[in-house]
């Protein structure tokens, strides 16, 4: 089974990568997770209240969800992002089911209220972060779509164990999904050629990374990446056997990142 | 088999339909249809662009749906609404799953781009029109989550035949879904206390109303009723025994609308 994890930025071609999933038909088994950056940046900037990005201490970055932020992702991500990937697949004759982790509680999340960031060369807790970690996956919801033939388009936000709707990191909700399914090949569809050793530089494309050295490579991870990076060792932890990393914008997104023209962790 | 269609006004008490629809529970299958038009109307005055209501020469009220205001619907239907009655029916412990028309063309639309609308005394055509009218139902889709457990909470857009993500009547959705499954009991919950005569008057209930008399009554209707009344009809004619016009506004809206509390048409 394939697990795709595409980006949600703009430049993601999703007729191509729609193309794509339908030659796997009735070879595999495949299912979808997606982002909504774009639109969700879109949409905070048009209503006057922007995303706001923090920094862990760690170095992590991440976005922090209040009230009106889980808002804003609910109609960015389950509403405008995913109909139209939906549509999209549709027109290509993908019986895809779009899917949020609220809808049978598909990921379940442990709250995580207090956010520790780093600002202004200072340590501060921010309260009130609308967002958690998933630690439970409906799989059974999944495998009945896929067994009648439906393609399940699964994006955020998560719903916690006491019932909130709640951001979550979808690289990590790939990572269980993966675990859950016992998914052998992970994808993940970026706008960047795959894993660079310099995020600066597109030529210092990694084309191959033995798992057994994520650790270092993982030294070169920068901005977003580093999170992603979390998620892929997640994945192989929990039994992943190859992760692709590919570049989502060019005209056949999967078909080439599967022929190794990202980067490959084996 | 009970369907219930919930409007989408600001004062509908979901929490106590919750607490009726878990009371529901293992003695006859339950799905939920429900709008949105509260979230949509505040998102659209938000970013500026007002819904537009049209009238149609025979006196129907619609939403004009241009492009812009398609991607908000998407924002405020399956977005922000469905993410949160979702969670709100999990934590009453109803295992719920949200679905637009879209996933897995549940609800597949004739598309009407032409609208004839009178304005200012005259007749005008306003073009590209994002709507249609629900032809087909995927009934499958809906009987394969009832029979593992789930509860089905449907809202639009729908998507047409060819493809395209297009507003629709959720009334007329209600009465194509009925049909589709062989729903017996039909309820529609109002921001009203029923089916009154005079619109402006709330005591002016109707308690009962005979369906060989649907058409005498309908005479009544002002407003948006005027188009529900049009799914009425239309759900009678596929074969649903009852329906019942309740207030969504009470503390147990099914149950009071189910007792007799509203408006019942047999």
């Amino acid at each position: 089974m394939i697990l795709v994890k595409a980006g949600g930025g703009a430049g993601l071609n999703w007729p191509g990568l729609a193309e794509d999933l339908a030659a796997f038909r009735g070879v595999t088994p495949v299912a979808l997770i997606h982002g909504a950056n774009a639109a969700r940046a879109d949409l905070a900037a048009r209503l006057g209240v922007p995303v706001r990005t923090v920094l862990s201490p760690a170095g992590i970055s991440s976005v922090y969800t209040d009230d009106e932020a889980m808002d804003i992702f609910c109609m960015a991500y389950p509403g405008l992002a995913n109909s139209r990937i939906v549509a999209c697949l549709q027109s290509h004759g993908l019986n895809a089911v779009g899917l949020s982790g609220l809808d049978g509680r598909l990921w379940e999340a442990k709250a995580k209220k207090d956010l520790l960031i780093q600002e202004d060369g200072k340590t501060k807790l921010l309260r009130n972060n609308r967002t958690g970690r998933v630690e439970k996956v409906n799989a059974g919801l999944i495998r009945i779509l896929l067994d009648h033939g439906y393609l399940p388009v699964m994006t955020g936000p998560a719903i916690s164990r006491e019932n909130e709707i709640v951001n979550t990191d979808n690289d990590g909700a790939a990572a269980a999904v993966a675990a859950a399914l016992g998914v052998e090949t992970l994808v993940f569809l970026l706008e960047a050629p795959g894993f660079l050793r310099d995020a600066a530089d597109p030529q210092s494309l990694v084309a191959s990374i033995p798992r057994d050295e994520i650790d270092r490579y993982g030294a070169f991870a920068q901005g977003r990446m580093k999170k992603k990076w979390l998620g892929i060792k997640q994945a192989l932890d929990a039994g992943v056997r190859e992760i692709f990393l590919g570049d989502g914008r060019t005209a056949h997104p999967l078909r080439d990142a599967l022929d190794g023209r990202g980067t490959v962790i084996r």
